[in-house]
């Protein structure tokens, strides 16, 4: 008892966490039961007998959850089963040729070279990826068809009845895979990859809130479970095998909602492996967070400011790219946040420069530089992903909300006040956007906290209209160059950039 | 012709890769054309008729690469026929009852409620990994038998020459996939987790070498290649779904080799994961191996001995465990190197906290520190990672070759000169292991170089006697328990393990 009443709590929260699946189980009953139907109607039980029987088995072997495995593997079924039907009436007519006394063995032995042939090529990477099924069915149908054609004359018969009940059952499922809530594996990989910039842009921007909060406030429980909270992260380390398996899908699916037939899903992959990379960094930083050798806060302070622009500006860019993918608009909105993050990289970079951490214990040190060293490298990753979200927009015709012509320019105006405020505005012609973005602080840096003092700063004027016309070019590309000029990297920028780069 | 060319040689990197596969294909290239000899053979013919062919489908479908895999669908299927071959007959009986106008009706309704069912439990994360292929195959079988039952009136002998001819395919199957080159999933899984260990401790030992290498040493190519034979730790980073697959299929294996039956497959997946964690660690020390920001020699001089101990010796330590998980045997001395690792950081940090940096600039410090942090983790990790391994050995019951008494004491004896050398000597009674422990030389270090000078050093005898009657117990483990008091960790040490630990 208590048995049922835990499968019926498990059945419940996998149906929540997917409520598809309910919806896909109905499915594969209506499409039996619909199949099925070929033994009870009498004009069709007449044409086929017992071949009606491979329409359901096709059924209930082809019918995926999402409509590109579905008709992968129905593509594949009918095209081998085609082929290996014609191949298999071959091999049984030239082994007819033969004799009775040669023929078993003749048989036997295309059978036996056919199948070791076509196991070792399921070993091919490429062929196993798209085209396992088929040879799987390949194999199948040919040693069916040859060897059953010894006892049964009709051969051509057995073989067009068998392949024209495959094709209704696999033309059944793919209809009604298509037009009865159809689940999308183009579109499962695409909210994937943009949850997963959410999930990473969501550590990041509460990593900090965590980072310079006292230990010991009060509530553990509460403290618990927003650390709980931030380790979402960690599904986004293990997505690989899920994404490409989704990627294999999707090629097989027709155009539907905004993706194209030919959709650039390898785009995704290349996306979701910077994504990846960038959750190692992520997991080293979180295992610092937890640490309990902790830094006291007024050494933290002294980096605060820069740091969580760093970590709240790389995590904005993310949230934005999410936003972008989400909506399938081209948007230059999270290039002005990774400009800001390395702003605040180079800022920290002539802080430390400027000996502030002079005094700070060398186990202090060790720590509270690791924290440092993994964020510029996540600053830099973001912008890596930035490009490559870029790139996906450009492949895969992203509608362009926003064309910046991206006239940077490095005036020589010098502003007061630290803080860089971004200012945007969506959806209107010929925007100006000031970035207020540090530089060569070094001299001027208040020693003992490093707060306010006057700083050089460089305006950035991004000049943006809404020009729909000549979206195939990558223009939010040309900010990311200039953005470098602009901000005047640092040493650690620049080989931290170089870096990144190399290790991809 | 290219394209063929192409082809052949694809052929035979793939054969290359894993002799086995060609074995596999003529393996199943045998078991069909054996099993198609059912169509020949004029008794068994006539006992079967068409029903034979399901001995073909079932060779077809079930013959994997593995045993595991083969046995698991062979099980899979046999069962799942012969339950739904019962169900199928009584949801048939049940139906017949009801009269020939809705009989159809009823046979529809079973076949969709029990195929919605199914479909929704393949669902359930536990089910699919190992009982996924049985529901489907339920699905069918009932589907096929209730269904066709409403023609054919033989139904139970139907039934009963199906299961038959489907156990016949499947034994075929698992005697020659046993008997003919088996290829066990077991034996894979602990291959490749021993391979992983190789990988790590060949990048940790050659890493040092990179790291303190002058950078700008002629050829480029020679480089290159060292590189990129460093790099091959990546495989390691995405191993996870390849050795959760191997696991589920050896749970299917029987007693093989070493291997029982009920051999700890699950253990092997917890090294796996700390063997993963150790190698997000290792990606990013390899960026900053990449880095075009390179410290000066002078330096990272430093601080080389450390690092290079640090480094050599947890390098030393996952190789022994390679070596021990190889052989099958418990062994400690990987304990050593571990050991050895912790008193390097131990020297470290007391050089560190000496001052030993305080005239490095900012910028090369947080690149040193960080290599500095990163070398610590895996350190903890590498510790981590011989404890799971000893579990996995107590578990496994492997052979107990050297049964230390851990009679660590705590001598006060002084010796000169820096380096530990392990005394081992494996395969003689009662050993004496004598470990030359750096300990507090923070007063002591010479500041310019970091080199020798009287250090105060700890003996840790070891006494090893052969006794191979108490295995189950885990006696290595108290070694590592007392290792750390013996070396007396600095809070670096401290704190990062549980950092460490608290992060799994």
């Amino acid at each position: 008892m208590e048995k049922v009443r835990e499968i019926v709590r498990e059945g419940r929260r996998v149906g929540k966490e997917d409520p598809r699946r309910v919806v896909h189980a109905f499915k594969v009953g209506l499409a039996l039961a619909l199949v099925s139907s070929f033994y009870y109607y009498q004009p069709l039980y007449d044409n086929f007998g017992v071949n009606a029987m491979w329409a359901v088995m096709t059924v209930v072997v082809v019918f995926e959850f999402s409509v590109g495995a579905t008709l992968g593997k129905g593509i594949n079924r009918a095209v081998a089963t085609l082929v290996a039907g014609g191949l298999g009436i071959g091999a049984h007519h030239l082994a007819s040729l033969s004799g009775p006394t040669i023929e078993p063995i003749l048989l036997a032995i295309f059978v036996f070279v056919q199948a070791a042939l076509s196991t070792f090529v399921r070993f091919f990477p490429r062929v196993k990826a798209r085209y396992d099924y088929g040879i799987l069915i390949f194999i199948l149908t040919f040693s069916l068809i040859s060897v059953s054609g010894f006892r049964e004359d009709e051969i051509l018969d057995l073989a067009h009845k068998r392949l024209s009940t495959v094709i209704m059952g696999g033309v059944s499922c793919v209809l009604i895979s298509i037009f009865v809530c159809p689940v999308w594996a183009g579109q499962d990989l695409h909210s994937l990859i943009a949850s997963n910039l959410d999930t990473l842009s969501h550590f990041l921007q509460e990593f900090v809130e965590e980072y310079f909060e006292a230990t010991d406030d009060g509530d553990i429980k509460e403290v618990e479970k927003r650390r709980k909270n931030l380790e979402r992260y960690k599904s986004v380390l293990n997505s690989k095998s899920n994404e490409e398996t989704l990627a294999n899908f999707a090629r097989w699916e027709p155009r539907h909602g905004q993706f194209r037939f030919r959709h650039p899903w390898q785009q995704y992959l290349a996306v979701a492996a910077l994504l990846r990379q960038c959750t190692y960094r992520i997991d080293a930083l979180n295992s610092y967070l937890k640490s309990d050798f902790q830094i006291p806060m007024d050494i933290k302070k002294k980096l605060e400011e820069s740091l969580r622009r760093m970590s709240s500006e790389s995590g904005k860019s993310l949230k934005e790219m999410s936003i972008s993918l989400k909506k399938m608009t081209k948007s230059s909105s999270a290039d002005i946040h990774v400009l800001n993050s390395q702003c605040a990289c180079k800022t920290l970079s002539t802080l430390l420069k400027s000996g502030i951490l002079n005094d700070v214990e060398p186990l202090q040190l060790i720590s509270l530089t690791t924290t440092v060293s993994l964020l510029i490298d996540i600053v830099n990753l973001t912008e890596k992903i930035s490009e490559s979200v870029h790139e996906l927009a450009s492949a895969a015709r992203f509608k362009n909300k926003m064309k910046p012509t991206a006239s940077l320019k490095k005036s020589d105006s010098v502003s007061i006040g630290r803080a860089a405020v971004p200012i945007k505005s969506h959806d209107s012609d010929d925007h100006v956007v000031t970035i207020l973005c540090d530089a060569d602080v070094s001299n001027t840096v208040d020693q003992s906290r490093g707060e306010t003092s006057v700083d050089s700063c460089h305006h950035v004027a991004i000049k943006i209209d809404d020009d729909d016309l000549v979206h195939e070019k990558h223009e939010v590309g040309e900010i990311h160059a200039h953005s470098c000029v602009s901000c005047d990297p640092s040493d650690v920028l620049d080989s931290s950039n170089k870096r990144i780069s190399s290790s991809n």
